[in-house]
């Protein structure tokens, strides 16, 4: 049965929140860019500069999953190790198609 | 000079401000997700899910800037024209690496 | 009409070859690569060198394209100039979400 | 010591050597499309297939890595195991960053 109660990333939980407070300020601070008019261009870097920082976070959450949750899964064997690694391949996938 | 009044997405400022909201409220969703130690790949996806959500307001800013201020640096043509082509390429650049 | 005669890229071909000719070269050297059963770990740096080479070829063609198409039809104007804006923007969504 | 003589994905070698192969082609195809003044957009639509067909290469090596070197890797435990998870985070990284 799959063991849910610690994720992976509680260990740096509050590192994590930390980052996803900032760009949620960063999110803002687009909203508020745009009823400024801010020149698009500047708009755009600023996206940019927001979606590395949301990348950046999902490759932490997906290092430590991959440390924790898979490999547990890979020691205790049989169909839950696959079960994960079918898992985790997918949000790789995920993360390099979007 | 540069004419920075009325930027290319003002047109479409209420419906990219409508977009960055939904974001904002995505990235919100996703600290209560790791607050409420949900699974790992959960929050993953939902990563992956603002992640195009910003890429999308991305691609339409520099649409509505390629329509608009490019296209009418074009018309106007000069040192202008080539260095607003200069910026909207780096700002592609940018898109493409992030 | 759509003047396909004298393509953007025209003036950088040479260039733009020799980079496919060796984005060539790096795609058999991933074959020989797995053939020699290289550690994965290693094959996949080099086919991330290689996607990186292939997206600044992308970068290359579009800039062209946007400095020389797209220039030529916003100054003519009309529905050209539309469709002409219209395909570039569907370019770079592609190589944006690639 | 890191044992290299089964890399992952000797099972799937042949199926990947064919994609290689083919992906070969397809930028064997990207320079006569420049050679013969193909239009620009119509190029770039090739190079993001290409640049998809490589990453969809990527996720499968990867996903080799995983379930053979990272999984036994687990099992043995120590250095070994941290160091297997450090290289295929990193491999990760890189490919969504390109």
């Amino acid at each position: 049965m799959t063991e849910r109660v610690t994720p992976g990333y509680s260990d740096d939980k509050v590192a994590v929140l930390k980052r996803l407070r900032r760009i949620e300020g960063q999110v803002r601070g687009l909203s508020r860019m745009v009823e400024d008019d801010t020149y698009c261009i500047d708009v755009l870097t600023q996206v940019s500069a927001t979606t590395k920082a949301l990348e950046a976070v999902a490759l932490k959450l997906l290092d430590e999953h991959l440390s924790h949750c898979v490999v547990n899964a890979a020691i205790a064997g049989g169909d839950e190790a696959d079960i994960k690694l079918k898992e985790a391949s997918d949000a790789i996938a995920r993360l390099v198609r979007s």
